[in-house]
């Protein structure tokens, strides 16, 4: 818990407002089962998540990519990434979504992001105490993603326009579950509050 | 992943069929925010949960109570246990539900019966490849521990007449979130197959 | 990583100076391989150990009592301190070292104190940062203990005085590696620095 | 425990006798502090590291390269390699010891090659009991990395010729610390024996 900039220090500098956006398995080359319906869906929140990443940009607040390793332990997220705009839908959301130099990057290797990934450290090495949790499935790796982070204590918004399942059904379920069971806010991504600016300069 | 019964054997044998019944939060004082609606729907569903244990302990298929640690690790679960008959609801639950000495008993800090506990550990000591998860809530803690289960590749079953929440709509939405987003099955407990008998004797 | 005392609160109040004293593996029957050896060893560090646990609690720094839970997760501590007065050596380890209301503990399956534990939770909730590692043995789950604290980024003191191994030679170069390696101090005991008082009123 | 392949397979095949190579850290740009005394002490050791992967390369036993990840999230292992190359010592390891296609790669925030990374998870899909140990530095990352893996129960031997600390006689310190704290074997790595070949087909 307490963290020293030791050794291989694993972040810049302190997150804008304790505050970072998470985005989770929008790059991908949806080709997996499912895809067909979860693909679409995907691409039709693409916009609002390219939007709160630019707010983000400018006032410091970090973007951490979170996604599948789908490479076996031995391709890397750039790798995804080019993979990735392969496809028809995964070029339509890279329009709108496009990692650059300052994201960072978190392969998982299963549903949560939290599960055998360094993400909770890194978030840490931020200074980070909220997360705005985005991306897809908001039934599966969004909801236990969003639960977990909850349960480690961080505060939590999942932006209900910046998240998509399989059928608008699910996903309207998902979020009245994380509202109820968990207490967390699906505020639209266009009035999540973000800090005015950077906290204080790159080191 | 590989397990060797040095040092502190965790386990006295192997759980029968691999099957583990995994019995979340059911022990409790019931006087925390809530409590007055839930405490009566987990009253409802300790009988069929208590006919399944017994079923459970005639062919060697442990049982694991997973509970919060209220007392600030300073308290223990016979303790927890002991408190819980002081109020009418425990005191009715434990006409069904009593934890006996052959029973595991983990105390969890947080929602997840896997976050910081020893419970993964232990169920690879007992070889246990399976769960039933039962207990409150089902759009919480039940929720949240069962797709962390699949999550780490245990086959899960929710028996849908051994799990609540504070409201029957609650509770039918996190079952159905189960089964669609984690391809969880939600048997009646009285249908759950079990083991013939116990796989071998006890060391 | 960011602490919130909802739901269950781990711990009444912050550690004073954010320092806790973490006691490994001295509550023992002693009835274990090697037993012969390091038991003498352990009680011969138990005074020491007692009087910084008594200067840690005139000025409100928390001691932490980790063990081996040999009970197969069906015994408690308080069970483990009761067992451990039936033989000689914990006996007489008790004479310096008596687990009290006011102390936390923590059982654990392993050698690692933060291995399947909710040690590393229950520490934030104390608001702790520095931690005093005491008890046996120094070149097992002392070194490993205490290089993971570091690890995790805790300032760590290992008081040479107050960690044993079987031979003198062992304890020695276990001192030494943690020196070396993990730049970690080997203060004695009695010099140990501690807070002038308690930092806040109990909640 | 429990372990299925279904969504992202983790690893290929299963490695060969339930065995894995782990090669910790010899990638690197060796410009830290302390890295002039531990760059040699790495080179003398990358030559039966080298032999030891291509016997392990010939009957089909994984190598798996982990290494700090220096980048702050941002670096990948490729672009690792490429800069390892650029300084002399670098530059002379790659002679002995070239990450290939074949082999896997985890970056590690911290000196454990657990701690917050999917090793175990890969390990556990490579169906890997066993694993050989090598590289450095023998007194920090290795000897907190061989004795987790004991801890987690994985059988281990550390070859005496393939693992280096910044000093000669921290090495001999640390080789046996764990033969006799933690009973690990110290063979030297022509003398490791390997499985006869691949146990099945690629699947």
């Amino acid at each position: 818990m307490p963290v020293k900039p030791d050794r291989a220090p694993l972040a810049d500098r302190p997150a804008s407002g304790g505050l970072a956006l998470v985005i989770i398995d929008m790059i991908s080359s949806w080709d997996f089962d499912g895809a067909d319906r979860l693909g679409p869906a995907a691409l039709a929140i693409a916009p609002h998540i390219g939007a709160l990443k630019q707010r983000c940009s400018e006032v410091g607040v970090p973007a951490v990519f979170v996604n599948d390793n789908r490479g076996r332990w031995r391709s890397e997220f750039r790798e995804l990434v080019r993979q990735s705009r392969d496809n028809e839908t995964g070029a339509a959301i890279a329009q709108h979504l496009q990692p650059v130099e300052a994201d960072y990057s978190v392969l998982k290797p299963k549903q949560s992001v939290f599960y055998a990934t360094p993400l909770d450290l890194l978030l840490r090495h931020l200074r980070v105490r909220r997360l705005i949790v985005t991306g897809v499935a908001s039934d599966q790796c969004i909801a236990m993603s969003a639960a977990e982070a909850r349960m480690r204590d961080y505060d939590v918004v999942v932006p209900r326009d910046a998240v998509a399942a399989q059928t608008a059904g699910r996903n309207d379920a998902a979020l009245r579950q994380l509202e109820e069971a968990h207490g967390i806010a699906t505020t639209p991504s266009a009035q999540v509050e973000l800090p005015a600016g950077a906290t204080e300069p790159a080191r």
